[in-house]
């Protein structure tokens, strides 16, 4: 059975970022095939830039078929284009409407956070 | 296609009431045909008060269809009585007995917050 | 109607672990006919520890068939065995693998926390 799961996050927290790697590598651990979207909006874009903390392991993650996406909206909201972000990184015109999308096509959700 | 979101709101985090109406705008204007209930219980039941800072914006939204809910176990947990709260505001019997109903029925769900 | 719904709780908060616990009762209160599942991972563990503060909301639930996991990537990190726990706690490999699965059998989804 394939697994695909929607992730939200939207906090600027050091701690909620490194949380949401370590559940990802239990994910991609724990089910043979899953298939994981990461959509980051408002206030966690930092997550996302192109010199971010993470930037290395959103490349490691990306290698293993982990998708991440910014919301267009929080990008307007911050006065930043495409090219402030790590390279591989996707844009969806808002980032609550494609978790909306992907639940409707059935994908599990989970919100990142504490 | 017709979307539905359900979205529960509990927390009394000013910058989360604020967000979460950010989301209602994005999702309104990025998706066509689109059901949004908000689902608010525990500490966020002053966001639908009748002397809410977002008063206005809550009248706005259900213009457009968007449908706010208060908890009643959370009503009676605060000594609040229908009047106290917003008119177009309307009653469930439990705020998560609710959402848990709505992705029952296929409604995607978003919790608000960071 | 049988609903099912599993809750994540990943926080260390006492006031969202007594939140879950009446959000858990307003369930059981108003859905005649439902399954809860709650899967503690990361900062939540002590919820389920043999010295919980909540050790008997917890027996008590369970005899209402409110059954209680803990993710073995958060015990192996917190270095933690199962005599730790509350006895009738039980172990999943991954806490968020556990939800996703659950969703894709159909379970709704709640997010513990404000």
């Amino acid at each position: 059975m394939q697994y695909q799961v929607v992730i939200q996050l939207s906090s600027a927290d050091f701690t909620i970022h490194k949380g949401m790697l370590d559940q990802i590598s239990n994910l991609l651990n724990d089910l043979d095939d899953i298939k994981v979207e990461v959509v980051v909006h408002e206030e966690a874009y930092p997550f996302l830039l192109e010199n971010s903390y993470f930037n290395l392991h959103v490349l490691d993650l990306q290698k293993r078929a982990v998708q991440f996406y910014v919301c267009e909206n929080t990008m307007n909201a911050q006065h930043l284009i495409k090219s402030d972000f790590i390279p591989e990184v996707e844009m969806v015109s808002s980032g609550v409407a494609h978790i909306v999308k992907r639940q409707s096509e059935g994908w599990a959700y989970l919100k990142a956070g504490f």
